[in-house]
Order: structure tokens, then C-alpha cells, then sequence
């Protein structure tokens, strides 16, 4: 039987080893789990010579790699990648890096779409202003009102986020204007999107996405002056990382009604008790829910075990997303 | 030069006479006015000999029908038919009866959808749980977080707001059922829904939309014990006429937990300043948002213009929908 | 019991009456039944007085119009209009007049799109060169062949033909441009096409799909002059009515190498044995197969069957198409 | 500047090597060329040191990739992998391994529904029978025809090709049956397609594609035995590989009667003068025309500039595929 090694921290069982998984890769080969936290080393050394996929983020540099003969494939289930694999040398020996990333994308494209249709109809502002007695009615009340049908809209980042986003703005037959400095207007135009510099996506688009993942280059790229370029009342929704944009002047410029904006990340989270977006106006605010739901734990689950079983069997992996070695090294934890 | 003679009222000028429009309809034809209130007998008198398209409600019994030799067409502005005009005798005549009633349907399809992404998700509350510092993170703040991707979904009412809103759920593959009387299911199935009766729609939907017009036959026949039926926890939005359901039951139930729901109509609009959906829990109240939007209005005009330059070269109108003889009698004003 | 009158000629049995329709419509009514002929003149007398719904094009003046008290319905299951009804006196009565005209519209323009990928790949052209051993392979055979892959698309009429045919062509990302003097540019948009003149669709239309319908007024409106516009070597579908066109100059000009061109309807079906289009260069020819597939026939007869139950409940009829009286009377028949 | 190795044979410089492709790689970096062969030895060993992109399919064992320190890219312009190249060794080095097979998957795409609708329809029969004069019009010509709407559709291979063709076929909202052992029924479900047992896809299918590559494990695994199992009357559309089907018993199958045919490609090519396929009855013949037209050629010079452009610039290449370095060796050239 082939060894399947879990080692999912900061992943809990709850959400990579329901009943049915557990039962699901039972079938597949003998199972060796740790939760809690990484495994400790003496663990991992036992599973080396045997070991067939790894669950997890174990360290794996290239000489325990070197060890693990069998090793066909390691499935990466936290959001982003770590340093501590060699992520080449893994790959020149045939061995798949996958990482379950995307499986938040649809989660989290839904929540964009949702704080984006209620910041520009006014969903939570008109509920506030209906507990408060001072709701206004019909066009009176839609005086800041507008639409996602037919806007200008801008993506800064086109990764799974944005592709996930853009199926869900088609019927809107939006006009999507992305900034993704990784990636070619020829590639881009393949999602019906069109490139464009930085700055012309924050000048003319009505609704903002802001996608982008951290990495150890991007840190506050948008900062106060690139903020400043944002049109006038537009939406903007801060749904990847919150290290992208300089933050304080992010809610500053909210607060003070440069433009409306839903926030899900923060740098601290929690976030402290005394931070001014807490009494921010302007601004609708959801702490960290746009990834990290029920169904998208269970997608992780399911695309694990369909890979696990794709890999045992001598055939691609074909759910989760394949590392990019570069790319990987990037990528900034939090 | 054909005269057009438009007597809108309730429709104000902002609404459907702008300077582009009044622009366009002059290059049209003559142009008599009349805005504040129904235009006078009098003037419509006055009129009737040489007119060949009305917009407004103006009252078109028989006789006056038939003092309108050049009558073409008759474009209501309004959001529902009235019984002041003789529907089957203007057919009669080839005069083209229409309603701008769909122009709303885009916009209050956006409004609920996200109503619904905002229940589903958590938004409103999520922002109301951050500003009182209770908010909790990521899957210990999504308990009760469902997404619609894949989701059971009921519509109560398939017309104009259904069609607008049926595209806008395509992307996330929800199961789309159906409750409206007077349609088939061979007709449903043409948009990729499956009639089916009352009680399953209440039944399973996990997203509730009710979107029935309001007719003299349909008063509250979502009644206490019909909105008993519906599932646990359901996320409703009620957007199309509050007079369908009864209203003080749906509060209560919400109120109760029995679901979450958003709503956009009320029974009577302003809300009195003590009625109980003003502080009910586990709602999400808008002031009658969901169709009136700046873009409304200019589709209205745009629609306006193209059905009478259409008209008057001889040509069907394209834009606006026809009326239904014997619906139209059915439909209640507000 | 309503009484069903079915005079459907010159549909027949197969087409309109199976035995499964025969059982639905028995279980809505009393069915009086005349095939072969249209209905003798008593027949009709004799059930006039206690008709629910008409089948057919029975000739219906004003007069028996006014002797059909309980008449509800008409529905024509022809493919055109005739002028002996009276349909504004049968609007005015409220009685819908209906036309299973669009039935034919999936079938024709699945014909249509394979006629126009048969044509710019060379299907048939290929296969005829294949069996003469002149084959020859890969991009050698390949010289002329051209994609729909993001083509310039002309259609030129945009009734229910046309509204089919778009969506088919939707994943090709095709722009399509449309010439249609009823319809406005604001109605075309809505469909994702453009409205453009007939001499712009004629000169940049790689793929020229010809479905005007005929009229008392359009007859050879694609005369000789106008067809040289066409862009050279595009591929020009004639599919419609062969009276739109100057067949012989159509002909002419496929033969000598202006065009590629399919044809599926002639000036005289059967076409006389020694037509030149029999022996026409650079055409594909197929015999008026476009429509009138036994999956027509068999939505005709289940939308039909749905109708009828509509209208009998009360309620409006859904599938087949309403009557414009003023254009019903310029359709032509054939 | 970087140096740019172009080795394409078999592809000539119309294919890879136009003027604007020339001026846009001069502008990249520093270019070797050579075609009409593929290169030397002692060329390959010249530009080894110096190299950052190689463009075709040179032998690059372990050692020569050892000796290649500044290459980044191989980009493979042909239809195929070949066992000449280290995959492994080359992704340990972080070295991006390209394919540009998929961009003839939109052409095939496209021919393949063409000969779908052809012969469901009876395009090319037609056009025979109506040159013979024995064609026969409307309903009468039509007995034997059928559509793709509403169609159960059997897919034999998912790969390039069947990812094309599936959203070309979903406006006909045709049921997708697929076999293919490689792929998990998870993953096919995100195409909206259903996995199938190979006996159910060629018993159930209407509509029979078979797509799959020829692999050193798969030849004629579509056998004698298994081909009596399609449907009768099907529509079957061989387009990818000869060699996956018992070639004579495919022929003789068809022009029996069994079922109706198109093909595009052949065991030897050209066919040989005298083999039956070439007065067969029941088929359409087109001689490897279905993936190598213009605009095929002209994507793949373009993908290939923009890989080349994004590997030098540091960043993942997007068009092309990459390799799957077990999967490339079981690939078969032709």
C-alpha cells in the first residue's frame, strides 16, 4: 500500500480530514497524520524511505527529498507557499507540487462581487440609514446610486481571485481593465480582460478590485499618491492582502469620502480594538470571511483526495494548481 | 410634422425629459406637454384629432380611442398598467399599447443578487459585528456563512425581474426553481429553470427570491403558514411588492431566526417611524432602492425615443414590452 | 368541453397530429379534425359558433370573427402569414393570433453554421477532391481555408432565424454585423450585434448569412450590383427565401469564383432539371433541408399542445409567436 | 543580449518565421536560425553556452542541458513530444519546457463541429444527391436527419482538442458523455461534461468524436469489437489519430451502413490510390485539413513571441502548454 503522510498545520482536521476523507484516503493507502503543528523531525524522517504524497508544508529541502524514493507528489494546503522546499529539485525528479489555493478563489470572488454590488446600491449605508430613521426612498434615496451593468471596471492582480471574479461580472457586460505586471495583454485578452498600465486603471474605473497577492516585491505599491488616482466615489474592494496598499491612507481616504470601499483584510488581525477603520465612514467592513467558508474546506478536500488518487494511480494531478518555482520563492506568508 | 404628446405624471421631467431627449423627440415630431399632475381634459381634448403617440397613462376609454384617428401608440411610463385605458380596443386599432415597466428589471436583479450575496455571506451583519468590535475571522467568524455557488434557489414570480435576474446567477450554477401559475414548464425550461409548485420552491430554496408582481387575485398568498414552509436559515429577498406576502408574518419570522431576509418594499412607504421591521434582527432593510437608479430612467428614455421613432416610420417598437389585454386589467396600482 | 379545431393544411398528420398530440389535446378538448384540404366552407360554419381555438389558416374575415363568441386562439402552423384573417378585429377581441413560425429557427440555422464552417473549411470541396484523387493534405490543402475564430459575420435580416443563429455563433467570438431596416441599433445591441448598412455588411462580411424573410416589398433586393459588393471569396449562405436574391446573378457569380456560396432554397422547388445551379462551381447545394427536421415538427406540435393549455386555462400563451398585424400582411407566402 | 535559438524542422519559416515574428524575436535578443533540417551538431554545440531560448524540438539530453547554463525555455512548435529531451532534468534546472500543440485545437475545434453538423444534417450528401438530381426537398428530404440539439454527444480523448470543442457545442445544450482513463470524473465535471465508461460513450452517443492522441499504449484500442458497439446511424467524427482505431474495420463499419462517418486523418498520408476509404459510402473525406490552417500558424508564432518575451523578462510563460514530463514520453510522433 502506498503511504499518504498529512502533515497540514496550521490546517485542522476539521477542515483537510472530515469522516469522508479520512475514509476516502483510507482506501487509497496507509495513512500517517499529524495535527496540531508541523511534525516534529523524527516523525518525518520515519515516513521519508516510504512516503508517497505528502499533505502539508513539511520542510523538504533537497536532501530529505533525496531521501523519499517513493515520493510522487506534495499537496500543499495552506494559501501560500513557504521556502522550506526545494521546489526545483522536486520537480527534476518528476515529484508534483500542488498547492490548494485556489480553491478559495470562487469563495472569495462571490464576497468581491457581493461587497461591490453593495457598495455602489448602497446596502449597508441604506440599512444603517434605515435603523436610523433616515432612509430616503426610491431615486431619492439612489442620488449616489449606480450600476456594475456596463461599467468600467479595474483588477489590479489576475490571479485564481480574478479568475474566478470574471465569470460572475460577465453578464454585467462590465468592460474589465486589468493591471497584472506578470502577465501579457495577449494572455489577458484569452479572458476577455483588457491590460492596462496602473494608472489608468485607477483613474477611469468605477469599481476596484484590488486581487493582488503579497509578495516580498509588492509591499504598499499602492501607496497614498496611487490611492489618490482612484476616480472619485469609486468602489473599491480590498479582498487579497492588506500589505498591498498603504493602509492608513487607505482608510484615510475613505473616511474622508474620496471613494467608498469594503475591507476583508487588515495588517493586524484581529484587529486591535482602537484602529480608525473601525469607525471609518464610507466603508464596509468584513473581517477576513471572503476565502474561508464551509464549502471552500470541502473543495480543498475533495480536489486533495481526487489528486492523491490521480498521482497513486500513475496519471497528472489535475485539481489543485501546480507550483511555479520563481514564483513560489516570491510568495510572502502571513 | 406628427405630434407627440406626453403627459407622464408620476414621472417627472428629470425622469423622462431630459434635455437630449426632449432633443431627440423634437427631431421627431411636435411636441405638447404636460408635467405635475395628469394632463387636464382640456388639453387632451385638445389633442386627440391630430396626436399619434402618447406617452403617460392618460385615460383611453373607447370613445377617446376613437376620436384619435391618427393614435399609433401609447407608451406607459410607469411601473404597472391602470384600468383607464381600453387595451383591447387600441389593439383593435393596430395601436401599439406598451409598458417601460422592464427597464426597472436590470437594476432590481443587481439589488438582489446582492441581497443575496450579502445574506449568504454575512456582509451587513459582518459590518455591523466589526463596528461593534464582536467580529470574529475567517472560519470561526463564516459559521453560518453559505455561498450560492451551487445553491438551490427558488424564484416566486418569473416576469421581467426574473428574466434580468436568471443571467446574473447563470456563472454560479445554482438549481434554479420556479413558482409562477400562469407560466409553463415547457416555457421555463427555455431559460434553464424547472417549474415546480409552491411548497418545494419554499421548501428547499436556500436562496428565496421573491419577485411576484402584485395583481387583485394575489394579495398575502405568502401567508403566515406558506412562509412557515421555508427552510431553515434561508436567505429571502423580497423585492418585488410587499402587499404579496403577509408583511407583519415575514418580520416576525425573520425576527425569530426562522430566516434572514432583505427587504426592499413595504406595506407603506415612508415606514412609519415605529413599525417592528425597523429593528427587526437578521434582516437587511433598503428604502425601495432596487429599481429607481439614475440608469433606470436614461433606459427609460432611450427605450422611449426608439419605440416612437420606430413607430412613426412605420416599423413595430422593439423596446418597451406590449400589454397583455387581460393582464393588464389584473395589475394593481400602488 | 372547449372546443380545438384543427384545419392545419397543408401540414399533415405526422407534422401536427401525432398520436401522443392527439392524446394531449383530447385530454384539453373536443377536437374537430379536417386534413388534406383546407376545411370546406360548412365545416367551418358549423363549428363557428362554438370554437375555442383554431389550428390552422382557416380564413377568419370579421365577420366570422364576430360569429366565433367563445374564440380564444388561432394558431397558424404555417411558416407565413396569410392575409384572410382579420387580425386587428381578432386583437381587438382579444384573441391571440399565433405562429409556430420560430419552431423551424434551432434547425435552420444549426444548417446555417454548418454550411458556414462547411464552406470556409472546405468540407464539401474537400471531400469532391478527395474522391478525384486531387486531394491534398495538411496546410497544402489549407490555402483557402479560412475560420469563424473571430471572423467578420454579416446577417443580413435579423428575425427568428437570426436570434438562433447569434448564439451558435457566440463561442466563436465573432463580430456580426446585421442589416435590417425594421430594427433599431438600440434592439440589435441587445443581442450583441451591430447594426450596420447593407453595403458595409456586403463588403466586410467574411461569412454572409442572407435570412431576410420575403416580403410584398424586398423581392430581388440583393440584385446583381449589390452582390458583387460581396467581399471576394468571402462564403455567403443563402438559407432564407431565394426571392431576397437575383438568383441567376447568385448563381453566376459563385460560379465564376466572386464567392463561396451554400444554398438551401431556389427560385422553384423542385428545381427544374437543367437549372444551371445544378452544375455550379464553388457552391455547396442542399434541397430546402434547412428547417423542416422532424425535431421542428415535434417542438411545433409541443408548443402547440402548450399554447392551447395556456390559453384554455386563462392565461397568455408562451411559445408561439404573436401576430404583428401590420407585418403579417406584407409576409408572402410561397 | 539574450540569444534566441530558432531549430524548428518541420516547420518552415512561413509557418514560425514571417516578417513580423523575425522583427518582433530581433527584438528580444540575438538570433540562430536554421531550417530545412534540423540543426547540426556542431551549431547546436556552438550556441549551448550562450543560449536562453531554444525554439524546436533539438536533442537536449542531461549533459547538453548541463552545458546550456543561461537556458531558460524550449519551446516545441510541433505537434508532439519526442524522447529526445530530458523533461525531468530540464524542470529540475527550472528550465520551462512549451508545447505549442494546443493552438491547432481551436481549427480542429471547428472542423470537427463542422463535419458534426455535415453529417447529423447531410451537408455533403446533399450537395452529392442534388448534382445526381435525385435530391429530395424539405420534410422528404430529411428522413434520416438529425441535429445536434439537444444531442447525447460522446467525447473518446479529452485533451486539447475536446477543451475547444466543448464550449463550441454548448450553445446546442448537447449532453457530454467522455472517456478518458487519464482524467478524474471531478475534474471533467468542471467542463460540464460527464465521465463515461468507454461501452456507455459509443452505445449512448448520437454524436461520437473521437479526439484522442496516439500514445504508445492506445493503438487501435477502438477495435473491430469495440466500434460495433456505436449507436446505429451515429455520426462519428475521427480528427485526431488514425492509429487509435482498427483503420480498415472503421471503414468497412461505415460504409456498410453501420454508421456515418467523417474523417481528416489516415494511416499513411497521403492515402494510398487504391484504398477503400476512398469510394467509401456514409463518409466525408477531408485530407488533414482540420488543425493546420493560417490562422493555426499565425496563433502559434504568436504565443511563441510572447513566451519568449515573458520567459526573458523573468517572468512564467502563459500560451503555451507545459510539459508533463511522464506524459511526454508516452507521446507518438508521426
Amino acid at each position: 500500500m502506498p503511504l499518504i503522510f498529512l502533515d497540514p498545520y496550521p490546517r485542522n482536521e476539521a477542515m483537510v480530514f472530515t469522516d469522508d476523507t479520512r475514509e476516502a484516503l483510507e482506501s487509497l493507502g496507509d495513512l500517517v497524520v499529524h495535527f496540531g503543528s508541523r511534525a516534529p523531525d523524527a516523525l518525518v524522517e520515519d515516513i521519508l524511505p516510504r512516503v508517497d504524497v505528502i499533505v502539508g508544508q513539511t520542510a523538504m529541502p533537497r536532501e530529505r527529498i533525496d531521501r523519499a524514493p517513493n515520493l510522487k507528489a506534495i499537496l500543499n494546503v495552506k494559501a501560500n507557499w513557504e521556502p522550506n522546499i526545494d521546489y526545483a529539485h522536486a520537480q527534476g525528479r518528476g515529484i508534483y507540487v500542488l498547492s490548494s489555493a485556489p480553491v478559495m478563489g470562487m469563495a472569495v470572488a462571490e464576497m468581491a462581487l457581493g461587497h461591490a454590488i453593495g457598495l455602489g446600491r448602497g446596502i449597508t449605508a441604506g440599512d444603517r440609514a434605515f435603523r436610523a430613521g433616515t432612509e430616503r426612498y426610491s431615486i431619492d434615496g439612489n442620488g449616489r446610486a449606480y450600476s456594475l451593468h456596463g461599467a468600467e471596471v479595474g483588477l489590479i492582480g489576475f490571479g485564481n481571485l480574478a479568475r474566478d471574479l470574471v465569470p460572475l461580472l460577465a453578464p454585467f457586460r462590465a468592460r474589465i481593465s486589468v493591471y497584472d505586471p506578470w502577465l501579457s495583454p495577449e494572455y489577458l485578452s484569452r479572458f476577455g480582460v483588457a491590460a492596462a498600465p496602473l494608472d489608468e486603471v485607477l483613474e477611469k474605473s468605477r469599481f476596484l478590485f484590488i486581487l493582488a497577492g503579497a509578495t516580498s516585491e509588492n509591499e504598499g505599491f499602492l501607496d497614498r499618491a496611487k490611492l489618490q488616482q482612484i476616480t472619485p466615489d469609486a468602489s473599491v474592494i480590498l479582498i487579497s492582502r492588506a500589505e498591498v496598499v498603504d493602509f492608513d491612507a487607505f482608510v484615510e481616504l475613505a473616511d474622508s469620502g474620496h471613494f467608498r470601499a469594503a475591507i476583508d483584510v487588515y495588517p493586524e488581525e484581529p484587529a486591535p480594538a482602537d484602529v480608525p477603520v473601525r469607525t471609518s465612514r464610507n466603508t464596509v467592513l468584513t473581517s477576513h470571511l471572503a476565502g474561508g467558508i464551509h464549502d471552500s474546506y470541502r473543495r480543498m478536500r475533495e480536489w486533495m483526495v481526487d489528486d492523491i488518487r490521480q498521482v497513486l494511480a500513475g496519471h497528472p494531478p489535475l485539481m489543485m494548481q501546480r507550483a511555479e518555482p520563481r514564483q513560489a520563492l516570491l510568495g510572502r506568508s502571513r
